[in-house]
């Protein structure tokens, strides 16, 4: 099939809508989507598989801009090919309660991921092609290929300059994704101007390097052909995945085209008006979409619908051969766990043995295992300390490489902590599965960004971080977390659990599953924890409880995780001492928050002093406690239980400041920390604040 | 010269001595050092220019062990070569208030940078070669090569997995650091198991598109030849750094050699005394130096004492010659700023014209930067958005791209931020240069890790941080910071200055650049912020201080930056009402905590509510105020007016929040929140848990 004038047509009604939407939002970026309007309108006219009635048709392909500052490409295209997005909905681009906002966002119809933050989406799309390969092997069946996307994503020079990019890509490389198809925007330009300030690699030769197949179209402006015969080409090595780098011109059609001026601010009126003159449309009209553009679209509109519904008719014949499998996808794509799965959930008593809560962890992933074949596990290269690999987990590996097969569910993500989080966001995002990854806790630092666009998009993902303390012990102060839970507590939409024995573990895991918009990061001790008294799934699912009562308590002592049984200790020996005292388990801050203000009144109550004991920062402690034992500098190298030792976070240490802080408020009776007088800053319910909601779309 | 056996001897006393300091230890990784022990022993012995007499001297070569989980290697290279590290100190290894921590520390001597988080390392040595060449440009002369010295770096397959590693190996290339030699210990083991499950890319092909010169070493377990052959075609490339691949045994000489079982745990006894027997020493004795060895290294520590007097001897007659140049270095390298620069500062009043924040940082900048020739500045791609380079910068470039020069000091980083943050912490610890570097505050995040280890280690690294907050507008929540001030706020040693106006902007970068020890991140707007009545250097150079006063308050609104123009015009608007509202803008928590006690409260007094304001994450702040006007969710794509008035972050609606706190307190006088039970939690002065001390060796 050749390209005709309509074709062309096409690429510059692209090309002009982008001019005009940029233009009258006075902001964002109009070259980056010029310039790759020729590998859009092939891929999304030619190629790709999408039905705009039902933007959440399994068996879609994916499409991720990974430059996502280029997003007024992405809803002209959704705008152009039928999806809910009106002319009118692109006038509001970057504005207030837009449909169209700065960067494209996972919860907006046709938007698979959210992405901005650069190196972002090539590995969410990583993810994509992941769960692809993964659901495929699980779910296909002889005659029955249900589920065979691709996964396409352009990409910048930005995105390939940052190190996420390069973690997932060689992950990409090594899984041999071949369903995953990536086109790099070869325009030389960035921010600070001319790549060759900065970025003068081989491109193709470094990602060959990874295990890639690299193709290039040397003019990506107008060689429509060379475009769609590069993709012919990429499919055809299944076993590797394709990167087509695709030189084109930023801003082709501007007078400032090829320059960094025409990057990240609108084209002035008099260089739109020349645009539109040379490309044939009227310098005088605005966000025109030719008739004979809307009449070609709809063809592709229409033929998007007719190969769902084939793929549906596939899938009725398939739900009556394979019965259980069709219902276990249908459970599995509308999230639902399977009814009971939570009875697997291991329940502990005071008289079970301490076990390190990473070790309980295995427990829990290890019973579940089975119960819920939706959950996909990794971790970072830390397998044998992070304990995520249950023994009857079989790795995802390429079948070739005998080492694993697709229908694994374990991912040797290598030491790459930022693209786990950002490949286990592709992999929420593809639907069907839960992914969890583990790396010690200070190591999820190097993918904050991953995590805060987790948190951002509503991605269940589950991060298993070991070694959450000091009590990692000999690594040292490198590895010994300080400011990581405040960190990721201050994170909206974001669950952190500490918890403090197995039963709590359960309860972590066990409200984190249940919890389908909130990803959770759970922090692990490496040395053994007791079992508690007191403790119960039911009271740590709400994320902070009364674990040991007395009457008329004189002091709360708040603690999580491993510091829980020192305090626990702490309160018997002060009792042996005369004095009255409440122990309060806080396994996650983001849960008791959204418990009602009576109960955290009950746990906290007025006139009572609580003090917080935890081995890193206090930061974030004084919105419940009033005094605090934690730590204000940086850990040290040593055997665990004699930096406890040494920093006094013992039973002896924690009543030796419990008696100051008794002593202190001998004569005042001390207001609850969670009481205030506004509760309700800003209406934050559905609409563009609203983070409860993101993901459900 | 060639290599005899003595050679032999020295490279299997390292081997030795690593299994019996790891085994004495019960804890840490032997392999590595084993495997590693040939190419160190080459280095070392043949290779670098040191003097243990003087482990400061400018012009040494510089060794990094980006495997820092290997340092078993390096405290007995530290030991073998003179340095203050005892056979008894080795028996300490990892254990409390060992020389020897888990992993190499910077404050140790002899150690460059601290190391074990892996990727980062090899991106301080590529810092580290950065200086190299900027401070031979700026300080050599005809004659007088002062300047020349190489940067060594061992790095292992994690680190080449770290996406960290390839941002800054990748920057190496670009910026043809010649002197840069790295050594990749190619074992095929991680710990996961052989890299054959996640690690298949062509690491060469790769490294080499990057434009290094790479070599490959086939047998590193004995072929100390082409070890040497190696180094020193590596440095026939001066316009290229080298990856020198190194293919080893891990833990060779073990019977379990070549496997993942003697990677990160000791040896059993029978196979360390059947080691020792193999290479011919006693199995009975541990830690052995045989004389021969003690010999043969104390060759090289002479001859490292005759390199630097020969030194001392050129620079004490380019002191003659080129006096201001040799005072100048002097001056640097002694981290004393020039008499009287904090004139340079520009100093504001309220009859000025609003400017944002990020422009502010521009003035200091410009006025700053003839005045303070240690400042090296650069941005990760966003020049244009963080003003970061001054108008008379010239580009830090290879001569050859005739786009910079050597003695320019504006590195272009590219979009890598992680690795910005980590080449940074490499220029600071080379010596005589204060490097800045800027992103937006969002994508600091990205770096976190690096941010960490500048705190950590003490590097006095300044982070300019711009588009700071909801502020920045129509880009949206993927690029809107809310949790990152809380995160940077509980990282210890790490100040995260928030100015309001161009008075705090300069206090910001005084405190910066007078706290040698102590990296800092300046959050700074987009937005245009009035020049504040109230605000001086001085004040704000306290952290936090009471910008607008009255007698009495009834309430104290606590605020930074872009917020506290707005928090001065609601004090107004209350007492317009009859309200008396004390004003407190807190540029930096850091600094105020930092202030007596006396200080603390004479802000935050006893008896008054306070409230804060600030457009991110309330976390944190209520160790100051005891209600909160903050956000607890993601923002919002938009034109800043817009988001901040649908947030009520307006005169109004800051006053609605301070009368209902005013009301909620009228019948009670709350107990300031800056006094407490008990302050200092455990020692923490000089000795492991110091972190002031921290880069003061």
């Amino acid at each position: 099939m050749t390209f005709t004038e309509v074709d062309e047509r096409l690429v510059n009604t692209i090309r002009t809508l982008a001019a005009d939407i940029v233009a009258k939002s006075k902001s964002g970026h109009p070259g980056a989507p010029m310039g790759m309007a020729p590998m859009a309108s092939v891929l999304f006219n030619r190629v790709m598989n999408f039905n705009p009635a039902n933007p959440n048709w399994l068996n879609r392909d994916r499409f991720v801009l990974s430059n996502g500052h280029a997003c007024a490409l992405q809803y002209i295209l959704l705008h152009l090919y039928g999806y809910n997005y009106s002319i009118e909905d692109l006038k509001t681009f970057r504005q207030l309660n837009s449909k169209c906002p700065g960067h494209p966002e996972a919860e907006l119809e046709g938007v698979e991921v959210t992405t901005g933050p650069l190196g972002q989406g090539i590995v969410n799309a990583v993810g994509l092609a992941i769960a692809e390969r993964h659901m495929a092997a699980t779910f296909n069946r002889p005659g029955y290929e249900l589920i065979n996307n691709y996964t396409y994503c352009f990409v910048g020079d930005g995105c390939l300059m940052e190190g996420v990019a390069s973690e997932g890509m060689a992950l990409a490389g090594h899984l041999q994704l071949g369903k995953l198809i990536a086109f790099y925007d070869d325009n030389h330009i960035t921010i600070d101007g001319d790549t060759d300030v900065a970025f003068t690699e081989d491109v193709e030769a470094r990602v060959k390097a990874y295990g890639w197949h690299t193709l290039h179209v040397k003019n990506g402006d107008s060689d429509l052909n060379g475009i769609l015969a590069a993709i012919e080409e990429a499919k055809s090595t299944p076993d590797m995945p394709t990167l087509i780098r695709v030189t084109t011109t930023i801003g082709y059609g501007s007078v400032n085209a090829g320059t960094h001026g025409v990057h990240g601010s609108p084209l002035k009126p008099d260089d739109i008006a020349q645009l539109k003159t040379k490309f044939g449309f009227d310098p005088n009209e605005k966000f025109v979409v030719p008739t004979e553009v809307t009449d070609y679209t709809a063809k592709k509109i229409k033929a998007g619908a007719e190969a769902e519904a084939q793929w549906n008719n596939l899938f009725e014949k398939y739900s009556k051969e394979y019965s259980k499998e069709a219902s276990e996808l249908i459970r599995r794509c509308n999230k639902k766990l399977p009814a009971g799965w939570e009875k697997a959930l291991p329940v502990y008593s005071p008289k079970d043995d301490a076990v390190a809560s990473r070790k309980l962890s295995e427990t829990v992933l290890t019973k579940l295992y089975d119960v819920l074949p939706e959950l996909i596990g990794g971790s970072a290269d830390l397998t044998g300390s992070n304990l995520t690999r249950p023994n009857q987990a079989i790795d995802f590996q390429p079948p070739n490489l005998k080492i694993g097969e697709w229908a694994g569910r374990y991912v040797r993500y290598g030491v790459r902590e930022h693209s786990m989080g950002a490949v286990m966001n592709g992999i929420s995002a593809y639907g069907g599965l839960i992914p969890y990854g583990g790396t010690f806790l200070n190591f999820v630092s190097y993918a904050a960004g991953a995590v805060r666009l987790s948190a951002l998009s509503g991605h269940q993902v589950i991060w298993v971080a070991t070694h959450d303390s000091i009590g990692l012990g000999e690594d040292g102060p490198t590895h010994q977390p300080i400011e990581t839970l405040a960190h990721f507590r201050a994170v909206p939409n974001l669950m952190v659990w500490r918890p403090a024995d197995g039963n709590e573990t359960s309860a972590a895991y066990k409200v984190a599953l249940e919890t389908q918009h909130t990803p959770s990061l759970l922090a692990l001790s490496r040395q053994n924890l007791p079992q508690l008294e007191g403790s119960s799934i039911e009271k740590a699912s709400k994320g902070g409880y009364v674990l040991h009562d007395v009457e008329n308590p004189s002091l709360i002592i708040a603690s999580t995780g491993s510091e829980v049984g020192i305090v626990v200790d702490a309160a018997k020996l002060l009792e042996s001492q005369g004095h009255r005292v409440r122990v309060v388990s806080m396994p996650d801050f983001y849960t008791f928050d959204n418990q009602s203000p009576e109960y955290q009144l009950s746990v906290f109550p007025d006139g009572v002093p609580a003090m917080s004991v935890e081995v890193q920062s206090a930061f974030g402690w004084s919105k419940y406690t009033h005094e605090h034992f934690n730590l204000d500098h940086f850990g040290v190298s040593a055997p665990y239980d004699q930096v406890y030792a040494a920093l006094e976070f013992t039973p002896e240490g924690v009543a030796k400041r419990a008696l100051k802080t008794i002593e202190y408020y001998k004569s005042s009776k001390p207001a609850s920390r969670v009481k205030h007088a506004f509760t309700h800053l800003v209406q934050t319910g559905p609409g563009p604040f609203s983070t409860r909601e993101r993901g459900a779309k």
